[in-house]
């Protein structure tokens, strides 16, 4: 089982970075460094024959040369000295390489293919398994491997597979900053050995991983991979991009990772038989990450929404139902309740609630939560507690009030309730000449806050809609097709 | 006319605040605050019984109490207050009065709507023209009029009429934020007096407006809506938002601003008829000024990409084609004339162009630029800088070098030519902890440059493709139907 490989070789007792560098603009210093930083408690083998010393480690001229066995190797040495570097494995132990090293076949060229399909050969000979050629290789938080130097070293449940990586580090960034934590994340590229089914059958048994990323441009195999992604989305959440659908994008897809990239009514009609959850971007798979790391199964799509201002919440009741999300009316027993506790706008508050008219000390924001929440006609709510540009309100004082009452409400809801709750703070994206503003400031605080109180985010209504609409979707699916199956 | 009184009504001589405030949070505060901070010219009259002196001026019990002659008048004074102080109004020479004053016909209570016709009559009676109930009212940097903060008080070219306010507000803040500049934004609300068709002929024939955003929850004559909008698009680009289409957001159009909203499908057929530009959300509102502002016209959907690294640039290349844009092949005389310079890649390179197999030193991303604007296939080009998390390279001093590099060479491909230029550079979102990082010190500039040298940005590879498609098809649509009407 290449599952029981893959766990084998993402524990490595040692580690070797071929084409170290003391550069540190060099990818074989980052990968040396990154070691280091992640805390890598395994022994790390620095490999260059121009250098004696890299911070701090002595390094060997080749793996040959390194004492004793050697479970993981690091390539970031040029296309053409792979052959060696392989045959410099032999007698090491080395179970894994992985490949940054790059220019195989994406390149178009057929010199560079032939070259592929040498180290694929001289691998196989010497018992080697292969991550990409052409990639970034492991983020393995809890082991202290890393592709990027700001990821974050707390370890979570998110997995991911990818034929991209530096489109994976800022699927990595993205989540983070809104939370998101990982269990492992593989950067696959040309996938010349281990491929996309390897990868997901890994992660469809990984205990760690709870939610599984997939970004991928093509398939070797299609008919293991619908077996695979089947098994993998009757296990766990599947959020898949398929990237390289029309026709540019196709021939972009073969001169980055030379796949083949297939029809786009193809992959749709796949991806939807198997249960997995198709998006288009990035942000729309990070929406979706979110939205499954933090909440709990949506059952339906009955919305409750707090809007807002007057025109933020008109709109955000067209934007759900662009989603397919039922905005119902406020219940009856909701209204009832509103006026037997005297609260003046009764009859004029409806759903979504526009809290320009909530009339202050009478119906607070945690009533209005509280009510919303309480009542079994809503299936989730989503609050929008600042859309758009940040600080709609005339001065600092107010906002810092009001918005401190948001963030506290919905962190003091979401203990005392299990109904999902999405919050929409907006982004904008400040000059140098106002970033250093006073509501900067408290945007990044609200953001820290709601990720305290494990409560997801989205920088628009109309993510945030989405996302919910695909969440009830996918447990709508999931209670009555994948669970029958298990 | 009712341009040339809107005309008359907006360069007023003096202007009185009712209910002015000394509490800071007040909204009769901050509306006298507004016209000392952005440097109106005429006389201002706070007007409150209870005080005697706010910032710094004197304070007068009734607007009766005023020495000679008030041209406006703002009302923050409840709403049961208002005929009383329109009488005061009278035999003071007062044009138009502004009523921030809400709670009328949009609670939906008989007698809320009684007390709205009352003022309406009182008003006529007096020769008072009205703005508002229920709106925030006039933004007109010129002038001196504010009603906001935080707004430019440098002014510019986009108009905006908004039954919001705080949306209206919103969109400000988002588009300034990107370097677009306002000539006036008036914010209406109930629309008592004067309506939607109003301030649109208004915006047609100000010359101080190049662009017109228009949000609109209802309208009072449909045949006259027609005109006055197919008149305002046939002289300008008018984008437009209808807020409140579907179930719960007409609805929530009634209790906001008391509108009727009509049906989804009757606003669609009309706005395909004049011209205009329909937009769904804020975001998308402030995309198309934001491109209508800085781009020149856009004369087909021939897309020239640069895609950022691999996986962005495949997925650039599904998400314009996707938004109707046609990333045609690399021509062939690009690729001849790379091969005849020695880059290496030139079979290898395509569109959109993957920066990670530029080869560094010998096809920089000045070239790039450079070669895509120069090629007349091309009718647009879009780079994506940064899309998503901010720097995904390996550390501080490459990410600045090769981010330098891009700004100085958009800002001066920019000088060079008049090709249409977009650049994306992503919003991301950090938390407290992560604030003060440099990278997003580093993101902060970057976006200063890129309005400095007047180029477009856009938080994600598809907001750009959706809004220069929009702008493609307004430029094809105006060369063929609208030039001919004038």
């Amino acid at each position: 089982m290449s599952a029981d490989i893959l766990e084998e070789i993402l524990h490595p007792k040692s580690v070797a970075v071929v084409g170290a560098s003391d550069n540190p603009a060099a990818r074989g210093h980052a990968y040396t460094r990154h070691l280091v930083v992640y805390g890598y408690k395994g022994k790390i083998y620095p490999v260059n024959p121009r250098y004696s010393e890299i911070l701090g480690m002595k390094v060997y001229p080749s793996i040959r040369d390194i004492p004793g066995s050697v479970d993981y190797v690091i390539s970031c040495v040029p296309a053409r000295e792979v052959p060696d570097m392989l045959e410099s494995c032999s007698g090491k132990g080395v179970k894994a390489v992985n490949l940054y090293t790059a220019r195989f076949s994406e390149t178009g060229r057929p010199e560079a293919a032939e070259l592929e399909q040498e180290v694929l050969k001289r691998a196989r000979k010497y018992g080697i398994r292969l991550i990409g050629p052409n990639c970034l290789g492991v983020y393995y938080p809890r082991v202290g491997l890393s592709f990027g130097y700001d990821f974050p070293t707390e370890a979570g449940s998110v997995g991911m597979l990818s034929q991209t990586g530096g489109g994976a580090a800022g699927i990595i960034r993205l989540a983070a900053l809104r939370g998101v934590r990982f269990s492992k994340v593989i950067s696959y590229g040309n996938a010349l050995d281990f491929n996309e089914c390897d990868y997901l059958d890994y992660f469809a048994q990984d205990e760690e991983t709870k939610i599984i990323l997939v970004y991928i441009e093509g398939v070797r195999d299609g008919r293991r991979f619908f077996t695979s992604l089947s098994e993998a989305a009757s296990r766990k959440p599947v959020i898949i991009i398929k990237g390289g659908k029309g026709k540019s994008g196709t021939s972009a897809v073969a001169s980055h990772t030379a796949s083949i990239a297939g029809s786009t009514q193809a992959w749709e009609a796949v991806i939807a038989q198997t249960g997995a959850i198709p998006a288009q971007t990035f942000d729309e798979l990070v929406d979706l990450a979110v939205s499954f790391y933090f909440l709990p199964p949506i059952k339906g799509v009955r919305a409750g929404v707090i809007g807002g201002g007057g025109g933020p919440t008109v709109l955000s009741a067209d934007v759900c139902e662009g989603a397919g999300l039922d905005v119902i009316d406020l219940p009856g027993e909701i209204r009832d309740e509103l006026r037997n506790k005297g609260v003046g706008i009764w009859d004029w508050i409806g759903n979504p609630m526009d809290v320009s008219i909530s009339g202050g000390a009478e119906f607070t924001y945690m009533d209005m939560l509280r009510i919303l929440a309480g009542n079994p006609n809503f299936d989730l709510l989503i609050t929008n507690i600042m859309e758009g540009a940040f600080v709609t309100l005339s001065q600092k004082e107010a906002t810092l009030t009001r918005l401190g009452e948001a963030l506290e409400s919905c962190a003091k809801l979401k203990e005392e309730s299990l109904k999902p709750l999405l919050a929409v703070v907006g982004e904008g994206g400040p000059a140098i000449e106002d970033a250093g503003h006073w509501s900067w400031k408290l945007l990044t605080e609200m953001r820290t806050g709601l990720i305290k109180a494990k409560i997801p985010m989205y920088p628009s209504m109309r993510r945030a809609a989405e996302a919910a609409y695909k969440l009830s979707k996918y447990y709508n699916y999931y209670s009555t097709n994948l669970m029958s199956k298990r």
